[in-house]
Order: structure tokens, then sequence, then C-alpha cells
């Protein structure tokens, strides 16, 4: 028997609901060595369905926490798209150009198996009953307080395990799902409309002599609209449109009938859309479903900076909170910083939404034909499909100025916009002429990195230049030093994260990126205060037999001789840049918002 | 106590020695599914020290076994080489265009663990006290038959265990170190000499202001000569040649006094060379040795084709031996192929040994100054020092005619030479124009790979050449059905090896590569019998955003229009080739060595 006490108990983060969402959040909380806790209401994880496409930028994402070569290795790929072998992502400057596909419970095992490497489970099946915030301002303000109660309902207690407790909690990160009970709770509405749009799904092997099937495709014709996405393995995804009839609206209710149709009557429809191809099923199905598109946002992502929502929740892919929460949790930031999270996250959410309406009524249109000259042309279609995934990708989140975006010497790039995420690109390193991919150097570890774009180093003048800028940079009471925890360094050893051994407390991590080629330069060049370590400089060369990297300056659009320098956040977007004289705007930058 | 009696037990393949060759030659054994058991005289695995570079071509056949990304993760990357920063390997059709260093203890665990995934572990400490080898004609033809005897004895028996044993194996291979047990054993001589080159060695973390500490360097200097090795995480490898003198020889002996020297000592030479930079150690030494060159080559490996040696018993790398154990124990292949291990793999120790004796001279002699104008000048150093790159990279390897290499057709590609390695390229794969490197595509899984580089498959004339091939590959009793053991197939799904699902029953996996783009094929265009799974057939063109892939035909050198046939061992050689109406001649390659 359960026993019936309530126990109490602290935490720093309590994240509500171990789908993607929130599995990401927390394996970023636990890899930043935050005291985080995961409850999710399932018993245990779902094996099928579910979930869809990786974003480009999502990988990106995945990547910057060590996790996308299980994705890429496990995942499909889908690289073309059609109707005339378009890439499937219109987005030139990503890393990998292309979505992967990946059922939901395998998505799920990257995160759950990288959290037990650290030492945290799942607790399960668990579920929140009550959540209430303090309305003390004091206490509110106090980063260290634990302002948010939250009772916990066990549905399975072990015999003598307590079936309620009661979490007091710093901050909650509230993703779960589309019906969130976080959401609701807080009373937070959604922005916007349900549509009329009722689309079937099904996860099928298919037997087909159909070219395309590994493509992702849109068939649009008169006998019906059809999304193909292939999955992994053999696996094929079908997105089928329906109407109120094929789908078994219920004419009084407005609602779907589920147990008027099935995954059989949805391959009928399908079919009609294939023809003159055929499709037929390989086994049984994997999985099925039918919903009608919701394109609401919701009104608020967070509620006095305590409770935040992510996900399915609120529409927004990447819980970015991750390095804000851990920052304050730190003591190095303000509690003003977590106001950044709505104010980035939001404007996406609802720019994807209003795309996401224009693209839907498209599909929902007739194709254009003889008798009906108001359908929809294969051009306008085909652009929309390009923008969709220009959109969709990821790679084009440009967030706006604000206390962590400080865009004044944007002129220093002519490539790099301030507010968009670091472009990949591949440097050398000097001291062994290693090839390395900037994005894996600047890992989500909670530091912001300092890019120093040395320029010609081999220049008196430059060089000059360089001397008195890491003087400026290593002084007492200079940037360095002030913000970087007084810890001698605010520089750190980057492979201590690559080797899996743990965050440190490093604010800071310093790279210098000369303009001049192997030949020309080597590591001891470069003032001491500025390489911590022989791996923190790098050269805009190529590697060895000339198979990949040179042309880095022209790719970021700065001035190879004078050079810039940049500053990334922990997420991997560029927050500020400052010529070498200007340093005074990266400490305004930083005093924005950190504490010294 | 241990127990006295004596077990006796059969096995297809005993491995005595667990180094790296062992274990290599052990985990592909296991993953092609043959029973093998593997023991070692070490107690456990060793930490430090020994081992050393792993040459491109061995991180190419690892990753044929799937094992090469652990390796260039933990390892360390050696691109560049001093003097005038070169690439460190002149081998510019590698893969992997560099070295990796990485101890000896964490090669082994990337075998272990693989093997441990498996269900093998090595039985340790354990020695062969006595080896016998059939000397019945019959019982040596019937591959099926157990004709060497070796007793094994366990050195740390545990209460009630049996301290000897009597393994009855097929096969033994003796991967048991430069020291071979199994080779003296066998009465199997060394051929060469000794030399008089003494060599100190030392593993340190340098605190130094060379500037050229993390590329391969050769300091020839008159304060003598040095040779410096990075390694993993900041550790340096340094060889330090010895004087007679500084190695303490004993002059009446003519050995080593290993008593006579230390690590400090080796070090004090190291500086001298180093000057006028400084060169000193952060915390305790890593390892250390001296040894004097031996360069000798054992004067058979194997023995009977039922015993054979491999590794440092025999100077060679790579156990070549286990797709044609395979072969022979599933009775696919007559047990003489088995004779082409030591034809093909002592030529190449022998020609490196020699080059090895060339260089080491080299090496030791004076540079060439004002004052010693019989000195080596740089410029001869630097050719040498190049020459042993190309040479003991391993991408060069060329074997001869024999039973598995049939070069009457090289006349088909003026790129690949029939007898070497497949040259890596990328294609991409017609059903989803996801690239793939084409190695990627040819694991070590014991099965031929049939590439038939089909040509222009719009051309009228082509495509009926390519539907005349297709019939006679797939008619009954021709090439497929005869050797592929008639299940139906000889055509396999490669994703299963990828998938971990292991190693299936197929002889071949056949892949078609089309010249023309994406644009211009359908996967389906391609007949049926030669395409068992849409991820079979591949052309030649770009990814979607032209990063990679294209130009394929030209690489290897291969008409653009009229194709032809490729086929690759499971080793990854190139046995054979013909153009699509000689297909009799590949019916004649195979009955060479294969039973129908």
């Amino acid at each position: 028997m359960a026993n019936s006490s309530i126990v109490e108990s602290k935490v720093d983060v309590l994240v509500i609901g171990a789908g993607p969402a929130g599995l990401m959040c927390a394996q970023g909380l636990k890899r930043a060595g935050v005291d985080v806790r995961v409850i999710d209401r399932r018993p245990k994880k779902i094996a099928a369905g579910q979930a869809d496409g990786i974003q480009p930028r999502t990988i990106e994402v995945l990547q910057s926490y060590g996790l996308a070569e299980r994705l890429l290795r496990e995942g499909n790929q889908m690289h073309m798209a059609r109707t005339d072998r378009t890439p499937d992502v219109t987005a030139p400057t990503a890393r990998y150009p292309f979505e992967v596909t990946l059922h939901q419970g395998a998505i799920e095992a990257i995160f759950m198996d990288s959290m037990r490497s650290m030492g945290l489970e799942i607790d399960r099946p668990v579920v929140p009953t009550s959540l209430e915030i303090s309305t003390d301002e004091a206490e509110l303000l106090d980063p260290q307080s634990h302002p948010v109660k939250v009772v916990l309902k066990r549905l399975e207690p072990e015999e003598g395990q307590n079936e309620t407790e009661v979490v007091r909690a710093k901050f909650v990160v509230g993703a779960d799902g589309a019906h969130s009970w976080v959401r609701k709770t807080l009373g937070i509405t959604m922005d916007g409309e349900q549509t009329n749009y009722i689309w079937g799904v099904v996860d099928l092997i298919p037997s087909t002599d159909f070219p395309d099937i590994r493509s992702k495709c849109a068939i649009h014709s008169n006998n019906g609209s059809c999304m193909i996405i292939p999955r992994e393995g053999d696996k094929v995804r079908l997105y089928i449109q329906l109407s109120d009839k094929e789908a078994g609206v219920n004419s009084e209710t407005g609602r779907v009938d589920k147990d008027k149709i099935g995954a059989e009557q949805l391959m009928e429809v399908a079919r009609e859309s294939f023809k003159p191809y055929r499709i037929e099923k390989i086994g049984e199905f994997d999985w099925w479903t039918i919903y009608i598109i919701g394109q609401r946002v919701a009104s608020k992502f967070s509620v006095k900076e305590r409770v935040f929502i992510a996900g399915d929740a609120c529409h927004t892919h990447s819980p970015k909170a991750v390095w804000k929460m851990t920052h304050v949790l730190r003591g190095w930031a303000d509690i003003s910083l977590l106001k950044t999270y709505e104010f980035e996250r939001r404007k996406y959410a609802q720019d994807l939404i209003a795309f996401d309406k224009e693209f839907s009524a498209l599909f929902s249109d007739k194709p254009k034909t003889e008798l009906n000259q108001n359908g929809v042309t294969h051009e306008q279609f085909l652009r929309a499909f390009q923008t969709y995934g220009s959109f969709t990708s990821g790679i084009g989140i440009h967030y706006a100025p604000s206390s962590i975006v400080q865009a004044e010497h944007q002129p220093q790039s002519a490539q790099q916009t301030i507010g968009m995420r670091i472009l990949p690109h591949v440097f050398i390193r000097a001291a062994d002429a290693r090839p390395f991919e900037i994005q894996d150097l600047l890992p989500a570890d909670t530091r912001f990195k300092i890019l120093i774009f040395a320029g010609n180093t081999n220049d008196e003048v430059q060089k000059a230049r360089l001397g008195k800028l890491a003087e400026d940079l290593g002084r007492e009471g200079g940037l360095l030093k002030r913000y970087g925890r007084g810890d001698g360094s605010g520089i750190g050893n980057n492979l201590r994260w690559w080797d899996g051994k743990g965050v440190g407390r490093d604010v800071f991590d310093v790279l210098v990126i000369g303009s001049k080629g192997k030949e020309k330069v080597n590591y001891t060049d470069i003032p001491e205060v500025l390489r911590s370590h022989w791996s923190k400089v790098l050269l805009d060369d190529t590697d060895m037999y000339v198979r990949t990297g040179g042309g880095g300056y022209g790719h970021y659009g700065i001035d190879p001789e004078k050079g810039t320098i940049v500053v990334v956040r922990p997420d991997g977007y560029v927050g500020a840049m400052a010529p070498f004289e200007e340093i005074g705007d990266l400490e305004a930058y930083f005093s924005a918002f950190m504490k010294s």
C-alpha cells in the first residue's frame, strides 16, 4: 500500500513533461550542473508515431550538446523534395542541409541515455495536481528562493511510497504538450483559431512503383492532396488531406468521430491521389491518427519569470531557457535576463503559425486546370513549398535587439548578422593544422565565446593592435576578469567539455582566429593572455590537402587585415560585435545583464 | 584450489594474444559469426605507452567495421609535419589524410567493447604451453576438422577451475607480439638483421616554446636527432636517437643496460637537440622505454594454412585472414584460399622493413654543413620523410595477381588499380539524393560487392546492355545464383549490417551506380534483379547543395557511357573487373576459389 502522508522536497528546476522539448531542456540543465527533476504522466516512453522532421537548426543545436551523431545515424535523412527535385530545405548556410525523420521514442532515447549517463532518470508516472507561484515580490526577485509550489501525485506508487509530494522549485518548465496542464493552470490563453483543415496520418512500409517515395513529396491533384515524408528504415509517413465527409465529421458537433474511420480508410483516400501509381502497405500499419490543424500560439510564454512553457505547449521548439536559467541560478546574471525568453521565442512561433496558415490554404485548393482557372498553379505551389522549407528550417531565426542582442557594430561583418546563429565554417588549428567546424568549438556549455578575429598578425601595426587588445582584455577590472568570476581566467579549456568531464564554471571561452595561413603563423605568435591552451588559436586556411576550410574571413564578411571581435552567446547566437578599440561597448553589453 | 584435471574443448579459431592485431582479427571473426576464442598472458589490459600512429589505411579498415568514429574522437589527429609544413601523410587519395595517435590501452578498448557487445570476452591470464598440428593430410584438407592441438595454462585459476586445458582448433592465429611464442614454437625464423640503432622513447606533457610541438616533427641537428609525435590530449611522444654511450650499452655484451639510464637521462639528450628552444615536462613521465630497431620479417606467415601469425609477430598490421577463414569455415571457399594470406601480406612487410632501414640510416647521419660535406642535406631528409609517409600509410598496398586478384580487365578503369583498395568517393543515392562515401557501403561484412557502373542508362543501347546483363547475372546457374549459395538472392540489404543486426549469409551484395544525375534517373529505371532494395542504386552526382559528390566516373577512370563491373573483395580490395559482355571472366574468377 502507498503511504498516504505527504512529503516535501526542493529542487532548482522542475520540468513537467518528458517529451522531446522537456528532455532537451532537462539534459541541458543537468549538463550545466543544475539541480533538475523531470516528471511525466506516461508510465514509459512511447514506441512509435508522433513527432516529425527534425529541422536543420535543431540538428545544429543537438550537435552543440554532442548529440547529433546518433540522430544522424538512426534517423532518415531527407535531402530531396519533389516535384522538380529541389533541395528539401531552402537554407544554403545550414550545416546539415536536410531534415531528419525519426520516431519520437528514438529521439527521446537519445536524450534519456544522455541524461542517464549523468545520473538523471525520469520520475513516472507522475502528474502535477496544483501549481502556485508566490506573490511576494522580494521572494520573486531572489534567484535562490523557491517561490513555485507544485503538488505532485504518483500514479503507480510502490509499496510504502508516498502518493503525494509537495515540491518547492526555483523554476518550473511546462513542456507538457499541446494540451498543456501547466498552461491551462496558469490561465494562459491561446491566440489564434482552430482551422477547418483535417488531416489523416499513417506510417507504413510501402510497396509502390512511385519513384519519389524516398523524397519529401507533395502530391497535389484533383484526386486529392497528400504529402509523403520518408522515415527511418523503409517506413514512410503519409499526410492525407481529408474532406469533412472523408474524416467522418459529425455534422452536429463538428468533431471528428474517430470510431468511424481507420488507417484502411485513410489509405483509400491516399491511393486515389497516388494514381496512376499504386501504393500498398507491407505488414501492419505502424501508427495512424487524424487531427485538425491548430494554428494558435500561447499568449504568454512565462509567468513572473518563474514558470516557463516550452514545446508544443506554446508552439516553440528549442528550450532556449537553459543557459539563461543556469546563469541566473549561478548568480552570474540578473533574473531579468529571463524576460528575453518570451521576447525571443514568441515572435518566431507567431511567424511560423502565420506562414503555416497560408500554406495550408494553398494546399487545400485544387490545382489550376482548364476547367478550374482559380486553382493553384504548380509554380505558386512550388514557391510556397520552398519558402516553407526556408522558414521552418530554423536557420533564418533572427532575434531582435534586446539586452542580449546588441547590433550597433553590425558593420564589422557583412555576412554574419548579429542576432542570428553563428554561421558554420571550417577553420584549421594553428598548432596542428587539424580542421574544425567552428560550431563544434562553440558547444552549448553555458559559456560565452569571445571570438577574436585577429586579422593579419604578420603586419606590425595589426600586431600592435592585438597586443593592446590583449592588455585591455586581460587587465584587472577588464572584461574577462570583471565578468569571468575573478577566477583568474575567464578562459577555459573546451577539451574538457568534449571529454565528457562536465562543465566548468567559466563564463568565457576565448578563441583567436588569424587571417593568414599555416605557413605564416605559429600559435606562439599570439599574446599568451589570449591563448589559454595551444588549441585556442585557429587560422583561416585549408587543411593540408585543400579538402576543407579557407575563405572564412570572406564567408563572415570580416576585414582580413583588421579583424573584429564577435561575441557568441551560449546558445550559439551572435550577441554583439566590436572593433578592438571599442571593447567598452562589450563591457556595456555584459553589464546590462551580468553581475560583476 | 585449482582443479588439476585436464579439460578438453573445441573451437573454430583460437586467437593467441589480445593486442591490437589479435583483437582486430577476433572482432572481425566474431562479427562474421565465427566461433572464436581469445587468450592473453596479461592479467588485464595495459594502460599507457606502446603502440603508435594509426595509419590512414588502417583507419579505413577500422571504418569498414564501423569502429573509426571512436578512434577519431579519442585519438590525436596528426595532420601536419615539419619541417616546411607538409602534410603528415603523402597519400592524396586517403579518405583520412592524417595519422591518429592513441595509446594502446584505448585502441584495445575500442575492440574489446565491440567484442563485448557481441558476447565475446578475453580469457586471461592464460598462456599456451604446447602447439601441435596434425600431419594427417586428409584431416588438413577438411576445413571442418580440428587439426591444431594447443595446451593452455591458466595462470590465476579460480577455486575449482581447471589449470590446464587442451583446445582443439580448426585454425590458430598467433598475434602474440614481437617475441611471439607461436612463431618460435613453429620454428619460423626471422629474416633480416638487428640494427645498431638505439632509440629512447618518452611520453610526457611538455611545457615548451617550440612552435611545432603539435606537428609530427623530425629534429635533425648536430646536437642530436629527435622525433616528435603529438599524442592524445596534451601528451607528446619523443623518439630520441641515442649513441651507445648515451644508451649505456655494455661494451662487453653489446646489450642496453636499462638500469643505467632513465627517462630523465633521455630528456637531457632531447633537450640538447631542441636548442635553442626549451622543453620541460609537466607532471610525471607517462611512459618510457629504450629499444634497438629490429628490421626483420618472419620467413613464413603460416604453417599448413592452419596456424597464422599476425601483427608484430610477423611485422604486418591488418589481420587480413578474417574473411578468408570465414569463407573456408562456411564451406564456401576452398581451403587453398588461405595460401593467399602469406602471399599478399609478406611482400608488404618486406618492403616496409627495407624502407625503414634506409630511413633509419639517413636519420642517424649528421646534417650536411660547411664542415661536414658528407652529411645529409635538408632536401634529402625531407624527401625520405615524405616517401616514408606515403609508404607506411598503407594506402599504396598493391596485391599482385593471384587466385583472388585477376587484373586482365585493368583497361576498364584508368584510375582504379585492380589489387589496390577501392578508392574512396562520394555518390548519391538515386531514391533520396543522400550522399554516401562508397567505402561506407562496402563494409567488412565478408560479402563480395559487385559494383555495376551502369553508365548512361538514359541511352537506349546502354539500357539494352544493362537489361542483358541483368538477365545474364540473374539466370539459373548464373554468377549470382551459382555462388550466391542458391538462396534466391545473392543480394542482401546492407542496412542490416549497420543496424548492428549482424551478418547475413549472403555471398554477394550488388550495387548499381549510374553516370547520369538525379534529374535524369529514377531508381525504378534499373532492372529489378539488380536492385534488391531502393537503397542499392547510386548516381554519380552531387548532393542538393553541391557540397560533395560528383565526378565519380572520372575519379575511377570509367567510361560514363558504357560503364563496367568492379568486384570488390570483402576486405575492400578490388579483385577483378569485367565489361558487361565478359561476365564469363567473373565466373572464372570466382570458380578459382569458390565452391558452387
